[in-house]
């Protein structure tokens, strides 16, 4: 029998496929630079080649993971010497962009940031933002249900996608490459792929929605007191912004003070408040907007729900004021740092952060728990520094911050999904029932387990 | 063995069971009124309720039928003589509704309507909304992924559902009651429920997001000569409303005049022109919205984008002209007639409907083929009457209303589904490939083929 670096270069072309050796000169991960271990990396052009890869893999039950800009945090991607790799970057074009029914349609491996310079060179907004923007790919945002800072107004890649063309395990093409906002002929088979981490199907092309650019964007970063006027100043700003609010980005007090210590960001206000919320709103009409911008502004500073604002005067204060939100690089000085995306209703966050701040305390008395998020999604980050050595701190980490979110209906992943790192805790999310039922889909989409295995399940 | 009366007795009590008698005091639906046909109708009051009943059916093998407001126009919930009917009716209960994370909670035979108006009460909006409002039921509308007017701004039932509860063929509950609007632990199993028409398993509670109530409403009612103008029209309000165009209705020439005809509907304009459109706008400042609508109103006045307006000044006006679009009864009047509800990009419409009707008049030299809809949402109603007598004039209707979609990508279902009434013409919007999976997911879920045989598949 021919070697696995043999039968996918019979099926696709030498150019199309490293060995074990070349792949070892690439970083396993952008988190981590080590070199990355598969017996094979392929790089398909075409969704016919993703399926000519699978049909090999599939013959010979051979374990395939699928790779696209490796900024995933949960370790959805990870390899071992046994792994085939798919490699979506030299899928990358972006094949149309419809200005009258606002669509695009690209290939997975098209990375992000390009497709929205790309439809913005035409007036346009595609509205998935995070900061991995610049690595990130298209169908990898597919794969993760990708979330990010505009969630709030726009929602999450799968309410993006109008279509999807993915391959199944066997190496079967389901061609959905909808374009119509609306179409209920069947089951919606693309929802099956959307957020599945690369275990049901290889996602290789997409047609997502567009949105008109914005001609109006109103920015403040704000000091509130209390949680209470943080849920407060959010729902009066969807009901006088009427839809226009596009992030709603908290930072509690003590991440603010960490990354705006001397020699990071410089703090643009006092650093002694409780919380701080960065908060940006898009419309159409500038003078209008920014009228109404000033005035509900100022209301919730005279009444004080707002005790301290400051709203940037140009595009430069602007992404001073975002980098205080976005680029946390400071924090990573701590060493070891986990990183958590939970969920949860709104009204219980105060008391769910105060739990898991105190269990971690209990536990590391020099630990440090920094909280920022998307609150208006539900959606809050975690960058927890157990600040002493040992063995086993990761697990125990998780025990203190997953353990107070099952009582509450919370969500272990909001938007990293589970991958490899948290796949042991699904239970704490999922109920049996529910476990039992994505076993059931994953053995009958992929009856040989050999789509991204060990992840989510 | 017992009877299936005797067993669902047994099972949920008697007073919640109707044998094939006390059923057909029952009309079949909301536009047959002949009796229904069923072996016995079952009302369950709870999750725990529907499951019993689906033990006992799966045990048996016995056919499930479920029903909402029997609304549906594809004939999604037809009965015989040898069904199990689950109606929902008692399963009417308005949970929570939570004013700070946006959400309700309601069981699926709650009425549209009513939670229309119960979260309107408490200063909230849940924007799904369609002509069937006051007797379709929140679970329907899960269960066909309903879309309707409001779809252009707030998406379709799917965008709304953050959890629900299902009960699958066997009677076991998949609990995923998640309220939070991000969710990536694992697969997104809800998705598989929506929009599957009663085939994979029963809704019984949802949870839905609202939004917050607009406080300023613009509506106006256009003339058009050209469908150029119409997307024109279109883009310039998505442009220059910034996302706050909540509807835009079309109507072609002649179905405005036949329901302005003498005797029906007051024709608020002149009856001749080519295109009509029903558009409104929802914000948050009634000053500066209204004048920003009215200026955009004028400038395309001006440049003769829109040769006719009427913006009305009252409630009572505004339901004048929501009436012209909604209340088609006087087309009614023609036998017989068929709807239908295709999708497809806005750039082939026009072409697309210049085929259609060219195609019927060839058939039919006394056709009628009158459209609306929802053009920004892709989706276009049609009414056709053939105007003669004869054998299978609905089949040789929908060929002509569906062979010309399949070239351009076109869907046979943008909003109603595909029930029974649509089954023979699935392939003309899915791939072999698509059906095949759609067939394999079915016998995956519901292997004895119990629930809803017959539909979609």
């Amino acid at each position: 029998m021919s070697t696995i670096v043999e039968a996918l270069r019979e099926a696709v072309g030498a150019d199309a496929v490293l060995d074990a050796a070349a792949t070892a000169e690439r970083a396993s991960s952008y988190w981590d630079q080590s070199p990355m271990r598969a017996a094979a990396l392929v790089r398909p052009r075409t969704t016919a080649e993703v399926a000519a890869v699978l049909k090999v893999c599939h013959a010979r039950g051979q374990v395939v993971v699928t790779q696209g800009g490796l900024t995933g945090c949960v370790q959805g991607a990870t390899t071992d010497q046994d792994s085939v790799v798919i490699c979506m970057e030299r899928m990358n074009s972006i094949e149309e962009i419809d200005l009258v029914g606002r669509t695009a349609t690209v290939q997975a491996g098209v990375v992000l940031q390009k497709l929205q310079e790309a439809v913005r060179d035409k007036g346009m907004l595609f509205p998935i933002d995070l900061g991995a923007r610049g690595s990130c790919t298209v169908g990898g945002n597919v794969a993760t249900n990708a979330g990010g800072i505009n969630v709030i107004r726009y929602g999450m890649m799968r309410s993006r996608v109008l279509g999807l063309e993915a391959v199944t395990a066997d190496g079967t093409v389901i061609s959905s490459m909808n374009r119509m906002l609306k179409n209920n002929a069947g089951y919606d088979l693309k929802q099956m792929f959307i957020g599945s981490e690369g275990t049901l199907g290889i996602v290789t092309r997409v047609i997502v929605r567009l949105e008109e650019a914005p001609v109006s964007r109103n920015s403040a970063m704000v000091a509130l007191t209390s949680f209470e006027a943080v849920t407060g100043l959010l729902k009066r700003l969807q009901q006088a912004l009427g839809g226009q609010l596009s992030a709603y980005e908290v930072m509690w007090g003590d991440y603010f003070r960490e990354v705006t210590a001397p020699g990071f960001h410089r703090a643009p206000m006092d650093r002694h408040h409780p919380y701080y919320v960065m908060l940006e709103a898009e419309g159409a009409n500038p003078t209008a907007d920014a009228e109404q911008f000033t005035n509900v502004m100022g209301a919730a500073l005279e009444e004080e729900l707002v005790i301290d604002a400051v709203i940037p005067q140009s595009d430069t204060e602007r992404t001073l004021l975002w980098d205080i939100r976005e680029n946390f690089q400071p924090l990573y000085i701590r060493k070891p740092i986990f990183l958590y995306d939970v969920s949860l209703p709104i009204r219980d966050m105060e008391a769910y952060v105060i739990e898991v701040q105190a269990r971690l305390k209990k536990r590391w008395p020099n630990s440090r728990c920094d909280v920022i998020g998307h609150i208006g999604d539900g959606n809050l980050h975690f960058f927890v520094t157990p600040g002493c050595e040992g063995e086993n701190l990761h697990h125990q980490s998780d025990e203190d911050v997953y353990a107070p979110l099952q009582p509450i209906g919370g969500s272990i992943s909001a938007e990293h999904g589970i991958g490899t790192e948290k796949r042991v805790h699904l239970g704490i999310s999922r109920s049996p029932e529910e476990i039992e039922l994505m076993r059931l889909l994953k053995r009958t989409l992929d009856p040989k387990a050999i789509l991204n295995p060990g992840k989510i399940l």
